[in-house]
């Protein structure tokens, strides 16, 4: 530990740290180096110096979780099914209705992420799988979830996600029929402009899609009442009319009206960001021409630039203190023992470790400086969404809100960040479900453990998961 | 698909899967060998032909399983640890209050699995951990749950487990303290005689333990508030007194006062599959002569031995069929069109592809023939534990039971499955919150699905994880 006592610590280290064999020489593979290549041009774009030391391993960081993420084009369904196919005989030992032939199997509620074709940003989802066995034999439950993930780790859309893996487990298995559905969450798209005027965000865009084969293939087949009725008592309404295929206009938000718009100019200032994000596509096995993805890398840097880095008097310029509203009747603080508070302030943010969104609300609490005027709603929003609104770890957030607000106020300040971080549900860590929450505290709420508990004991729950 | 088009699989081919770096080489290794010998005693100790289909790759399965759920006694805190320490300010860019100094910094619901070191078996928890920054940095949020994974993967103990987490944080990142809670659910313990005599059996025992270290050392520090404050809203509650350490007597059903009896006649007919198990345990890397690690084996081959192989007559005499409660004033059905039902009947399993409990509920509808006496409920709870307490498959259970039901309703039956595997969520598939379900239909429940609408329609919604 010798390093670490002496307060030094070496970024480098986490190439010795041991790679699984899949990565084996997976540093200096040429896919790998070409998205560091290509994710340093987009540090450079968003105004970043990449030697900088939070940074420095962004790119390699980006790469891996990247290649990850995208590890089932070089995944084969065969591989996965064929040695957990297991005899198992059917009711009536012919075409009965149970067992190895003709009883539905359903496992349900799998966790997975996918990455987003249209954007590049990851997306999670519930997976519920169902299948009638045929030919006296079951499969392994678990393959049922490494199928669906073969498919899952690849440039995706839920219903094309839906269709392949339901074709795959039919193809695989040779049953009567398979059924998928998917809840699909993705993160909502909002940029500086519109978290401003639209203080109604909802943090996730919701799809269901579903797919069927063989005995699931008319949709109306009253076998899927049948799978529905069990799907129902894990939150998916039973019936049939709620599912329906999502169009792209619906679900991927870079692609909703009012975000598909970019600018020509945008466009020739970005042409090298936007050429590194082809490289990356195709450096993860993908075709940058296929036509889902033709418009990905202006759409991926349209969202990147919404965190460039940029000074607060630039970014608030016509936003937030131009709007600030303070109190109608110019009021101002009389006593010091009442605590103010601003709960649930949304925040978009974005890793700088990794590249990927957090999401979530920031709680700030106050005791206002007898004569100093008590502080809007909007300006404390402006304040968090310009901190949000950049390169980010959730620490450093917090204490720049606090400092920021205290400056204004002129003391004592609690802020509390509870938020929910992509890259913590998609890589390798795949912790569904897992939030984040950070304190800062200055004068009285420093020093005074009952202020504290007080106003925490005012935060709502919230959860942050799709 | 040739094999699979003939309707032929060769379990064989698993082994051509190919495995990950770490296992290069694994099949051969003597710890894996070593835990398949000790596994084939086990099976045939339970009376199962070791060369049957469904258990041929049982003992490979299990030692993949174990070595995979035991890894982290070959993983290093500090490799983990040191790649991933980002310097970051502080408030007042010293002893302050957030950022890279003061502020607690939180990572919430984490999901993870151990192995108890009592009986051998997985059990999952939620795994919250805190800690506050010193010396102007910052650990990636994803390596507290990597660091937690290390003590999680090895036969655990609650607090122990929390105890060694905290320490190695601490240890390893030099923070100003750190807080580390489990929310810890162990499947239930019962045997077939429980099971039978106590209907009202909780499917799980949990554990809530904590453990600091630094600020968070005195555990009547405010801090302590702080921390659980922001817990609370994780479905914890913020009284410190709810937070004391579990004794093992409270933890382990296996070491409950009515489970620990373990008889002498019992261990010396087992010695064989005992001596087995202290082979695995040491094949794992632990030593059986731990003190904690002592009874483990007996207690692991009694709760294996509930699922010895017998038939329905042996195992159900004195039991079920004893009190079979017969409707009071032997009632007749007059009518096949009203539906009877038992919702919510219990049962415990064990998987017969890893060895690992599988538990939940069967529900189970049939219109009575006309003439027939309706089935009491404690028989049909009968059949239910004589399928369960076996080594088996859900779709087969389902099945069996579906076929007895109808053997003795002479027809119309449908029976409905919901379980949680254990095999699920450890391994290295951990799907937290995944569950199964199966269908078996016979009579006028395969040809009418308006009957099977209205009987699944009554089942209410269960939740089966921990």
């Amino acid at each position: 530990m010798g390093a670490l006592d002496e307060g030094h610590f070496n970024v480098q280290l986490e190439n010795r740290v041991k790679l699984s064999c899949v990565e084996l020489g997976f540093e200096r593979e040429p896919e790998t180096l070409a998205i560091e290549d290509a994710v340093k041009v987009l540090l450079q774009g968003l105004g970043e110096d990449v030697n900088r030391e939070g940074i420095k391993k962004t790119p390699f960081r980006v790469a891996k979780a990247l290649r990850e993420g995208t590890k089932g084009y070089k995944k084969n369904v065969k591989d996965i099914v064929q040695g957990a196919l297991f005899p198992e005989a059917g009711l009536d030992n012919g075409i009965g209705h149970a067992g190895g032939a003709g009883g539905i199997v359903i496992v349900r509620d799998l966790d997975l992420f996918s990455y987003c074709e249209s954007c590049l940003l990851p997306f999670q989802f519930k997976c519920h799988v169902g299948y009638v066995p045929s030919g006296q034999r079951v499969l392994g439950l678990s393959k049922l979830s490494r199928v669906a993930d073969i498919f899952a780790k690849r440039l995706q859309h839920p219903q094309r996600l839906a269709d392949e893996v339901c074709s795959a487990l039919h193809h695989g298995i040779k049953p009567a029929g398979v059924a998928v559905v998917l809840q699909c969450s993705h993160l909502h798209f909002p940029n500086l402009e519109s978290a401003f005027l639209d203080t109604n965000h909802q943090g996730w865009v919701k799809a269901l899609v579903a797919s069927g084969s063989g005995l699931f293939e008319n949709e109306n087949a009253d076998i899927w009442t049948d799978f529905l009725s069990l799907l129902r008592f894990r939150g998916i309404n039973g019936d049939k009319t709620h599912i329906k295929d999502c169009t792209e206009q619906s679900w991927c938000p870079s692609l909703s009206a009012s975000s598909a718009k970019i600018s020509s100019k945008l466009e020739s200032a970005n042409q090298g960001m936007i050429a590194a994000v082809v490289s990356i596509i195709r450096s993860l096995g993908e075709d940058p021409l296929r036509e889902e993805l033709l418009g990905t890398p202006s759409r991926f840097v349209k969202w990147l630039m919404n965190f460039q880095n940029a000074n607060l008097e630039m970014m608030l310029n016509g936003f937030a203190f131009g709007r600030m509203d303070l109190k109608p009747n110019g009021e101002v603080c009389r006593s010091k023992e009442q605590i103010h508070s601003e709960l649930n302030l949304s925040f978009w943010s974005q890793c700088e470790h990794h590249l990927l969104p957090f999401h979530g609300v920031v709680h700030i609490g106050y005791y206002c400086v007898e004569g100093f005027t008590p502080i809007g709603k909007s300006l404390l929003q402006s304040i968090v969404h310009f901190y949000g609104f950049k390169l980010q770890v959730q620490e450093r957030l917090t204490r720049q809100i606090a400092e920021t607000v205290s400056s204004i106020l002129g003391g004592d300040v609690i802020v509390v960040v509870e938020a929910g971080h992509t890259c913590m549900i998609s890589r390798g860590i795949e912790k569904f479900g897992s939030s984040t929450a950070t304190i800062a505290v200055l004068g009285r709420f420093a020093t005074e453990p009952s202020a504290r508990a007080m106003f925490m004991q005012s935060i709502p729950k919230t959860t942050f998961g799709g």
